[in-house]
């Protein structure tokens, strides 16, 4: 009945997402702290810091200085996120950035108006203007990204043809300027998506582009974050975004202290108890959500850090035996 | 490739489970507000009460007070819990509870033998006892359960040929005794379950009896309650058990504070948005879950709470327009 993967590719954002997030300040030796933790779990692909305005993001005012103090691990993709040539130049002087080039369009133009003051053809144009600074300077740009693809509080329903139109449009300026996506990341940035809302877009987006590997960026502000990412294993998504511990929130949401970002362990858990791999050592990745949740001082949405793994309760019942 | 049921039963377990499980004193009228809110939602059943020994559960010792200040709304069913003939004397004497009777057995051993001081044989004696008691006054008995029945603390993963093992003798002893079943409750304990053990316990229960109605008891303890129910769903399951708000908890999971049942306003959220019926009204089922917490003096863990319903996003979106 589904295309199950056997294996996923999962995108750690909690410290990116968290130290971005969290009001109180953060000791950048806490922050490094974590990013090396989470670099021991089996995780390939840590996004660490934001290089923006320091001013708007205080919070990430030592990008650098974490950047410079955390230990690359060998075979981990240590990621940054900035918005302009500014923050791509920051994230190439730290010289440990694993810098790609990514284009990104939204599904929703009133979300633009409200929180980038842009329209669509603007962002189109800014999308374009950083794909020349991209080239010119030979990154790579391997990854589209579709924010509010499931919905959007400020447009309401976002229909699957809207989506299509815009993944579309987007696959169009990859083309136009001789560039081969290989990822294509649908985020539910205001988590409106349930399953069938999941089932309905990539499968569309899959009709059309059968060999782009579709990402899912969920948030869980409503709760539905792993179920989505189920509806998502059955339709054969094969990479997920996610946050430690449930790191980082969502300034969309009806009440402070909503959740954000799917929680990586809680995913982790379902994932290998239903034989899918993920190469990440659950009882590890725990201790790194334990301390994400020491380092930001009050309690971290995830789950299975309260509840526990299952696999050790498994090895206790069989000692006991 | 699914079986979608069309509208799902609820069968509301919140105040009952918040009520046992709260450390600190509720007061009564606090109770009866909370039973008084949800039966203005449009959910059907509601479990009340437990009729425990006061001297072991403090919580409700109040519990024919909490009955009969409740107002009991027509169309309602308002349960209540007892484990014994003198817990089954006071809910009759009530006058207020629909009673009903149930056949209750454990798939695990283990778990028998540390929870209740008890062997499977008998758990099994016990039943037939209070079979003959339910018989003796003309009580219905239409629903079996059966606890552990994704896996187990204390035995470690349960089978799924040991589950319908289980479910059979269940089954027997009902026929035995001229009982005719409707309802079976698959009850995930301790919080075991992840979608796939779901699919293949109620696969299996459905071949073996396909006139009977599976109903889901899921904790949410992993964070795995709402991807259980969706698992279930797609199964054709048509009745769960949940808790307003996630009240009550886990007394078997690894940290205090972990999460009890799964959240009824998150399953109705996500329902509802799938064109699943439920019959409630999303909003005011907030408010109770907003009053729970007001009631507990703590943060609950269900999420559309926090995150909010999308009903009224949708109605400011049209209203813009």
């Amino acid at each position: 009945m589904a295309d199950w993967p056997k294996s996923i590719h999962i995108h750690e954002e909690g410290p990116r997402e968290g130290f971005q997030f969290e009001k109180g300040p953060i000791p950048t030796e806490a922050k490094v702290e974590l990013i090396d933790a989470l670099s021991e779990t089996g995780l390939t692909e840590i996004q660490t810091v934001s290089f923006v305005n320091p001013k708007r993001v205080p919070g990430m005012a030592d990008a650098e200085e974490v950047v410079r103090r955390m230990r690359k691990k060998p075979g981990v993709r240590y990621s940054g996120l900035w918005l302009n040539d500014r923050g791509l130049e920051r994230a190439l002087a730290t010289e440990k950035i694993d810098v790609k080039g990514r284009i990104v369009l939204c599904a929703s133009e009133p979300f633009l108006a409200r929180n980038q003051n842009s329209t669509l053809e603007q962002m189109v144009d800014m999308q374009k203007a950083m794909i020349a600074t991209y080239q010119e300077r030979g990154i790579l740009i391997d990854e589209g990204a579709v924010q509010a693809a499931f919905g959007c509080n400020f447009k309401g329903d976002v229909a699957v043809e809207e989506v299509l139109g815009i993944v579309r449009r987007l696959m169009d300026i990859a083309v136009e300027h001789g560039i081969e996506l290989k990822t294509l990341v649908l985020a539910d940035t205001m988590a409106w998506a349930v399953p069938q809302k999941i089932r309905s877009v990539v499968g569309a987006v899959r009709d059309l582009y059968p060999d782009l590997r579709v990402c899912l960026h969920l948030h869980d502000t409503r709760g539905m974050g792993i179920v989505n990412a189920y509806a998502g294993l059955q339709m054969g998504v094969q990479a997920f975004d996610s946050s430690v511990a449930g790191l980082g929130g969502c300034p969309f949401a009806a009440h402070k202290g909503a959740a954000g970002n799917v929680c990586t362990e809680d995913l982790v858990f379902m994932c290998e108890e239903m034989g899918i791999s993920t190469g990440v050592d659950l009882d590890r990745l725990i201790e790194a959500a334990n301390l994400a949740e020491q380092i930001v001082g009050h309690s971290l949405p995830g789950s299975i850090k309260q509840g526990g793994s299952l696999g050790k309760l498994r090895r206790a019942v069989n000692q006991g035996r």
